[in-house]
C-alpha cells in the first residue's frame, strides 16, 4: 500500500503524551517512514493545587497550553539542527479531543486544556509549516498505511494504554466524528467500577494497563510497577493476577465485539503497552471473539507493529500532507 | 442543504422489505424528492418446510430471489408506464448485508438468500439503469439528505422495526464496513435473553418493535396486534406493559450511547414504526441519555421526517446517482 509522496523529505514529528513528549527528525518517502534522530522529554505541565477552584484549573490548563508549545517549539529545533537537508515540515499529534481541520486541541482531561489554538501558537515560533494531529488517529494512520493494517479499508487500531481510545478506519477513512469518535474505552459494558470520566461500567475501568496495575495491587495490598508485573505474575500461576487479567480480558473482548459489529472491521491492530503482552493477550482474545461472534465479520487480530512510535510516524505522514483517505 | 442534481427527473424507486414491498414513482429535482405514485404489494418468497435442509433452505432462498426479481420488475414497468416522461433509472433497496458497489445482496436473515446479484439480474430485464442499496442506508440518506438530519455531518439514523440496525453518517459519509456495518441491534447490552441471530442480550431482543409485541404477549398470556397495542398500554398505566416498555427503553438507552461515544453523532434521528410513540419514546430517552453522557458530545434525538417511506425516497436519491457523500 504505501503512502504517496514522490520524492523522499525530512520532517520534524511530535507525540505529545500525557507523561512523556516523543520527538522524531523522520525520513518520509514514498514506502516508507524513517526516524534519523529520535528525542525524548518528559511532558511539562502547570501544578495544580488539591481543591483548585474551576478558575485555578483552567489557568494551570492555560499555563499548561504554554509550557508544552515552549517544549514542543524546542524540540523542533534541535531535531531540525540535525538535519541533513531542508526540513520541510512540522507534524504534531496531541492527546483528547483534536479538531484538525482548525489546528485546535479542543479538550484534554489528563493535560487539562481546552480549545488550546495549537497549530497558530507552534507556527508562530517558527517557519515551518505545522500540521496538528490526533495522537490515536495519528498512531492508527501510521499502522494503516505503513503497518500491521497497510492494505486494509476497514481497521481499528487499539493502542490499550493508561487510558484505552481507537482509530477508526472504514471505507478507507479515518473517522472523526468532530473530534471526538473513537472512545471505544468509555463505552459500558456492566461492570460496578467507577471510571476516571465519571461513569461506572466503563471498558477502561477493568482493561487499560493502569486498571490492570491498580486493581492487581488493591488485591494484594502493595504497589505494583505496572501491568507489566501483573503479566509477569499471571505467567507464574498467580491466582489474583490470572483474576484481574480475566477481567481485562472480557472487557476488551467485549469492546472488540462492539466494534466488530457496529464498524466490521477487517483488521484490529492491538497495540500500546498491554500490547507487548503478546499471545498473553491477543490468543485468548481471539478465542473469546470466536466464542462470540454470530453473523458478522470475524476480523484478524494483530499487535501493533510500530509499538508506542507509532503516534511520531503518523505526525510524520501527517507533516508531509498524508492524510486518513485514501 | 438539499441534493445536487440540476434538473428534475422522473426514477422508479423500490424498497423490497421483509414482509412488503414499497414502490414509487419518484420526481428527484434539485431540492427535494416527490413521490408522484404508489404500489405497494406482499414480499414474495418460498416455502420452506419445518426442519429443512440447509440445502433446501438455500435452494428456497434462490427462489425467493427469483420470486422477488420477478415482483420489482413488475413494480418498475408498472410505475413507468405511469409516467409523464422519462424515466432515467431505477433505484432499489433491500434488507441485509449488501454490496452496493458490485451490486450484490449478500446475505439476509429474513428473505433467506446469499451473494444474490440483483442488479445484473434486474438490469437483464429492463432496459433502465439499476441501482442497488441497503435499505437501512437509503433510509439513512433520505433523512440526511432531505430530512430530519439535512445539514448534518455526523448523525445516525435509527429505524427501530422488526428488528434494529443503524445508518451510520460519519464525516459526512456513510459508513459501509464492507457491507456489515451499523448492526446496532446485536450488541450485548447484558440481558439474558436470546436473539434471533443466535447470541444472548443483543438490544433487539428486548427493544424492537417485534420485541416489544412479544414480550408483552408471553406476559399477558395472549397474542397482541404490534407494539402500538404496548404503547395503547402503557398509555393507560397497564404495569406489565409499563415494565416492558422500560426493558425497551433501557435498551435503546445502552445502544445510543454506544453510538455517541463511538461515533459522536450531532443528531440521532428515530425512525421505524416505533418512532411513531412520539415522546412516549423520545422524552424519555432524551431523560436517560442526560444522567449517562460524562464527556461525550451530547446529540440531539429526532424523530423521522419521512417514516416508512424513507427507504423509497433513499432509493430515488440512489437511482439519480446521489451517493452518501457530501
Amino acid at each position: 500500500m504505501g503512502i504517496t509522496v514522490e520524492d523522499t523529505r525530512q520532517v520534524v514529528a511530535v507525540d505529545v503524551g500525557g507523561t512523556e513528549i516523543k520527538a522524531a527528525l523522520v525520513s518520509v518517502g514514498p514506502a516508507d517512514a524513517v526516524p534519523l534522530r529520535r528525542r525524548r522529554r518528559h511532558t511539562p505541565r502547570a501544578a495544580i493545587a488539591e481543591g483548585a477552584s474551576a478558575e485555578e484549573q483552567a489557568a494551570a490548563g492555560t499555563r499548561t497550553v504554554e509550557l508544552v508549545v515552549d517544549a514542543v517549539h524546542e524540540l523542533i529545533d534541535e531535531l531540525r539542527a540535525e538535519a541533513t537537508g531542508p526540513v520541510h515540515a512540522a507534524g504534531v499529534a496531541v492527546p483528547g479531543v483534536v479538531d484538525e481541520d482548525r489546528g485546535i486541541a479542543v479538550y484534554s482531561a489528563n493535560l487539562g486544556w481546552r480549545d488550546a489554538p495549537l497549530r497558530a501558537l507552534l507556527a508562530a515560533r517558527t517557519d515551518l509549516p505545522v500540521v496538528l494531529g490526533q495522537d490515536i488517529r495519528a498512531s492508527g494512520l501510521a499502522e494503516a498505511r505503513l503497518g500491521a493494517a497497510r492494505g486494509c479499508r476497514d481497521a481499528v487500531v487499539l493502542p490499550i494504554g493508561t487510558g484505552i481510545a481507537a482509530a477508526l478506519l472504514v471505507d478507507g477513512r479515518m473517522l472523526r466524528g468532530g473530534g471526538f469518535a473513537g472512545e471505544i474505552g468509555h463505552v459500558d459494558i456492566g461492570h460496578q467500577e467507577r471510571c476516571a470520566c465519571g461513569a461506572v461500567g466503563c471498558v477502561e475501568a477493568v482493561a487499560s494497563s493502569a486498571a490492570l496495575a491498580r486493581r492487581y495491587a488493591a488485591r494484594i495490598g502493595r504497589p505494583v510497577s505496572g501491568a507489566a508485573e501483573v503479566a509477569a505474575a499471571v505467567q507464574t500461576g498467580d491466582p489474583v493476577a490470572i483474576a484481574v487479567w480475566e477481567d481485562a480480558l472480557d472487557g476488551l473482548t467485549r469492546a472488540i465485539l462492539l466494534l466488530v459489529t457496529l464498524l466490521a472491521p477487517e483488521v484490529i491492530v492491538l497495540g500500546g503497552g498491554l500490547a507487548l503482552s503478546g499471545d498473553l493477550l491477543v490468543a485468548p482474545l481471539r478465542d473469546r471473539l470466536a466464542a462470540l461472534i454470530s453473523f458478522q465479520r470475524v476480523p484478524v487480530l494483530r499487535t501493533a507493529e510500530f509499538g508506542d512510535e507509532a503516534g511520531c510516524l503518523g505526525a510524520a505522514l501527517l507533516a508531509v500532507g498524508i492524510q486518513e483517505d485514501r
